[in-house]
């Protein structure tokens, strides 16, 4: 045994085992024994160093990252995550690499008993896709198009933090001490909402995550319910360093609105949840914010310091279009 | 809408529609609703440009075939297909590449009914992950664990033509014509056993899919299942075009044992499968063929012009193995 397979049977074969495996890593493809109730949710998302990641990344944040952009879309459809495939490819086999991915992959599963089934290692840029599967009871998942004029806009944690942390490891912006730390950790470990994402299933009227920015998730959620929305600036949830920064930089405040990475849970709430629910969302771990109010009218507004203006789109990060 | 949602809506939001979709492409995952019985199949393959295809391969080969190699590998399993995620890198979003990468995937796709339901597109080096959802029943998925002792060898279609193929693109070999283009078809558009793996299920006891040449994945099958093989080298099924070079060729006898990306199948068989099944499948289409016996005795044995010679490893394509 040389190789890939050699490779693959040192790094991978460990993490969670789970009674509804019946095949794991090791044959040509994996064979699960799905919950006899409940829908399967399924996602893939890839990570590409220097477009996802910068180039120097920890490789054990790359492979907590990959990992958790996709407990993260699990998460937003109020699932419950259950397996995961990795296909790895990198330039060369580096065993300390190739270790510390694992171990950051493997980690993350491991704390929400994601059990590893399969994956593929192979030569070429530095590039990670994976897909996790999971499951929700059928009527309970969170759907993108369940708004409705009159919901409260919800948000899990603060936003800002991981576009700040990007910024720094660019040379963008300039912080030190434990407030560069907080957002560069932001940025290398974003923390999957699957608890949260599991109470709201079957209350929130609709949830998305966050990852490419506040305002332009919003607008997909938006248009998918076909309504609008008016976020109040001074309600959008920021750390105690974002703050800090944003008060020496005059176009700082947009940050938290257009910053991708967060990976924090956008939702919204009937008035009658959140009667039931808004306080305890607000006392919660993370603690759950309301940023705004949908319309009926189309179109996202923002109100800060006392004025109302249409959001520009443009804002928040499109791989396909320049200058985003 | 635009960037990669608007180029996801124009080309991948299209193919066959399956009931057992509850979410398709559009969402942050889809809602799947698996068979009452039996278990699900996940496997995933990554493909790069110049590593696993090579530069200018038209766009439609390579949806095609990044949908094909993971529809074999549910085929190696005996399952049948039903739902894919495909996560695209490219360069960038030009529109003539991008209609024809979905063209093939989606072609191959409506022939075997499998649902498009996720992916996810972006910028960077050109790649494509593949994710395939599947079922089988319970006891009737083919491992590569199961091959015992006096089992028969058997192995789909020929060999050898999509390594022809390679080696014709990149000027290691000559040919022309109807060979030509025979083998560097067999090359881009693999043809996944979805079929002969359906009737396989619950009778053979072992099965791979050649991905990486035969004597490499007859080895993998055969550590699984802890037993040897011996081959028959005059059995080993290759097309006239490939018998025609190879007369030519004094090394060329290598070829159907160690080119990679045949994608057909290799199982084994006991000897009362044998008697009820062979000549149905020797007459089948794909035909199918015996080329040797598995031995209790470890270790590959090929017999060919009247000699047995054991094995040595290292034929077929290892990504992590330099000169394999």
């Amino acid at each position: 045994v040389s190789g890939e397979e050699g490779l693959i049977e040192r790094w991978f074969q460990r993490g969670p085992r789970r009674p509804d495996v019946a095949l794991g890593i090791g044959d040509d493809a994996a064979l699960l024994q799905p919950a006899a109730s409940g829908l399967l949710v399924a996602c893939t998302d890839t990570l590409t160093e220097g477009v996802h990641f910068p180039e120097q990344t920890p490789p054990d944040a790359v492979g907590h990252k990959a990992l958790a952009v996709n407990l993260s879309d699990v998460a937003a459809m109020g699932g419950t995550a259950c397996w995961a495939l990795s296909a790895l490819t990198a330039p060369r086999a580096d065993p300390a690499w190739l270790g510390g991915f694992a171990d950051g992959l493997l980690t993350l599963a491991s704390r929400f008993g994601v059990a590893l089934v399969g994956g593929d290692l192979c030569r070429g840029p530095t590039s990670v896709t994976v897909t996790v599967l999971g499951t929700v009871a059928p009527r309970a998942a969170l759907r993108r198009d369940g708004a409705r004029p009159g919901d409260g806009i919800w948000v899990s944690g603060t936003l800002g933090d991981a576009g700040l942390g990007l910024a720094v490891l660019q040379g963008r912006a300039a912080l030190s001490g434990p407030a560069r730390r907080q957002c560069v950790r932001r940025l290398h470990y974003p923390e999957p909402r699957l608890t949260l994402g599991g109470r709201l299933a079957g209350r929130a009227t609709a949830a998305i995550d966050l990852s490419d920015g506040l305002m332009r998730d919003l607008g997909r959620l938006c248009r998918a319910s076909r309504v609008g929305a008016v976020i109040e600036w001074e309600r959008v949830p920021c750390s105690e360093a974002l703050a800090a920064w944003m008060a020496h930089e005059p176009e700082g405040w947009r940050l938290p609105l257009t910053a991708g990475d967060d990976y924090e849970l956008l939702f919204t709430l009937p008035p009658g949840e959140e009667a039931r629910l808004g306080a305890e969302l607000e006392a919660g771990e993370p603690p759950c914010t309301r940023i705004g109010t949908v319309t009926e009218p189309p179109g996202l507004w923002l109100e800060r310091g006392g004025y109302r203006e249409i959001w520009e789109a443009g804002g928040g990060f499109d791989h396909f279009v320049e200058g985003a």
